[in-house]
């Protein structure tokens, strides 16, 4: 996607054909920062700070971080080493360890001096097929919204309720859940976005927010707590959100929140979707609430903000007493009841066991 | 209640027995400030930079106004003049004119020299009366919570999930949906509390963790995308939540993202309660969602977050991009539907017009 009119992804090959960059997202929204990766330990370091975050973009970096380690030494015990690293980084994270083995598994068979040059490739195949995934998410998602544009009478724009960030900068470009409004407004369909902040982290405040001022899509920012009055009060047409996590049955396990809007739609009859890409898809698991252990991560992402001063200053500031206990956990699980679709590369299907089969039928 | 082991309340008449003093809630959690009001303007100051808030501390304030006021003259035309600077100060408090009309009334017919000591007179009883009700409602509370107690074979605490303050900060003394668990506390009870944070102006995080620290009950601060979560997991007895204003059949308007907490108590078999005195029920209304208009605050308060950094200073940090607009409505709806039942001074009734004609028989 464009940012100040320039296209971008959100890593991306540097010039000299070996070095990589991101876009540093622990500075955004407040500054935009490209880092460059130019060793196994500046992309391990850029998982780990969530310089990178958003499993697809996690992926794609863990690919590159093999090739900035191959330049040190492509025998299979520097592969051992380059693998143990990255894994590390974030030990929780499926898609750095499903990219990690895919490089081991196109890499080991070649002989040593092949390695790199061949590293290079795959990488850079793993994020076009990124790309490809999620920009058949927005056309597919597009329906959606044409449809709901066509039930308001092609007036005024489509509203659209979106929690955490679900955007381009989640993946390698195009984003899940942003993908169909990116779309969207592509083919002049006016559109409108309601932001959560999403707390702890407040991805959407500074994240989804900063994403659409960048393609200029008109959006408001909101608390978590705002959604329900919208929908009560009719002012949401459609509410899309991504997914870390998708059983068999479509429940859904995604950002801390996610499940509230899922209510309020549903108790205000407002479409509630979720866009994914079929790798979230866990096929062994059927029951999201009892069978997904959900992260509880530190309690400081509660007690304390972080922000730009009026002096332009980025600071963290304590919003609570200083002993005041926390609890913080990560995500929650929609059941697929509650869900109206899902969105994925390979079309729209119902939350349900028999929906994800008809679309991957090979491995249901 | 007891701050540092000393009892407070939110008002209280200085030693001198004419100047006034409050805890200063601005500075609240991070100071504790008692503050001095010694002039009309000072009361009205306090008012309105929310010194004082909640609405039955605002008219106890606003009483106190009238006495500061009449120090300076107590003429027909001073009671108009001090009236219309404190009624100016918030104008959409309803308890704020309340006050003021009860002072009015009570000092207009005695003669000049009399109304200065009646006027202290009165102020004391506003507060007392206050003080009356909202231990009514902790004495009836209380039963919920003894009965949940009982429910888990009296094992561990029980859970209490609240939103935002209605603690005794939010009223002269015990709060509304507070004084249940400090009187449950105070018997004895294990009580835990989620102490949702409450975005945009996060009381939760800055009031009623403060409140629950000082009397020594356990608690957890969650952020406000938690309670779904823990409610669907099991960790939540009951909810109890107040209210800005309530339907004659039994609707609650209150802090915006009580309705999300009272669809997911719904969802999951989760009690839920509103602790209210009789005075915040609108009797000429009837539908809620319809019939409520709902304050729209200012975009900062979205976008802007103050607290404590770490060097101890206080500061107001930015959390989305300089041009992110935002909305921020400031209540929202939850139907009685969704309402287990109402806690009043004069016992619990469930959320419909039956239920609150049977308490308020002269009203209905």
């Amino acid at each position: 996607m464009k940012v100040n009119g320039k296209p971008y992804r959100s890593i991306w090959l540097a010039p000299d054909g070996e070095r990589v960059e991101i876009i540093d997202q622990t500075r955004l929204p407040h500054e935009f920062h490209v880092a460059v990766l130019a060793t196994l330990d500046d992309a391990a370091r850029a998982i780990r700070d969530m310089q990178v975050r958003g499993a697809p973009l996690i992926g794609a970096t863990a690919a590159y971080g093999v090739c900035l380690g191959l330049r040190d030494g492509a025998a299979d015990r520097d592969m051992e080493r380059i693998g143990a690293v990255l894994t590390a980084c974030r030990p929780t994270a499926v898609n750095l360890r499903w990219a990690v083995e895919r490089m081991r598994s196109v890499l080991l068979p070649l002989p040593e001096e092949e390695r790199l040059a061949a590293a290079y490739r795959e990488a850079a195949a793993i994020c076009d097929e990124d790309v490809a995934v999620n920009e058949a998410i927005g056309n597919h998602g597009l329906q959606l919204i044409e449809e709901a544009w066509k039930r308001k009478g092609r007036q005024g724009p489509v509203r659209i309720l979106t929690h955490c960030n679900a955007g381009w900068l989640a993946t390698v470009d195009w984003g899940t859940a942003l993908a169909p409004v990116y779309k969207a407004h592509e083919k002049g369909i006016p559109v409108f976005v309601w932001v959560d902040e999403t707390r702890p982290r407040s991805q959407g405040a500074g994240l989804t927010a900063w994403e659409l001022q960048a393609q200029g899509i008109e959006h408001r920012l909101i608390v978590d707590n705002a959604g329900g009055h919208l929908m009560q009060r009719g002012l949401v047409d459609l509410c899309i959100v991504g997914t870390d996590r998708t059983t068999a049955t479509g429940d859904v396990c995604n950002k801390i929140g996610t499940y509230l809007k899922a209510l309020a739609a549903r108790d205000n009859g407002v479409p509630f979707y979720v866009a994914l890409p079929g790798s979230t898809i866990d096929w062994r698991l059927h029951d999201g609430i009892r069978e997904i252990p959900i992260e509880e991560r530190g309690q400081e992402e509660v007690l304390l903000v972080r922000g730009k001063t009026e002096s332009g200053a980025l600071e963290t500031v304590r919003i609570a007493p200083d002993a005041t206990p926390a609890a913080n956990p990560a995500f929650d699980v929609t059941p697929a009841l509650l869900v109206d679709g899902l969105i994925t590369e390979r079309g729209i299907c119902p939350a349900s066991r028999e929906g994800l089969a008809r679309l991957y039928p090979e491995m249901a």
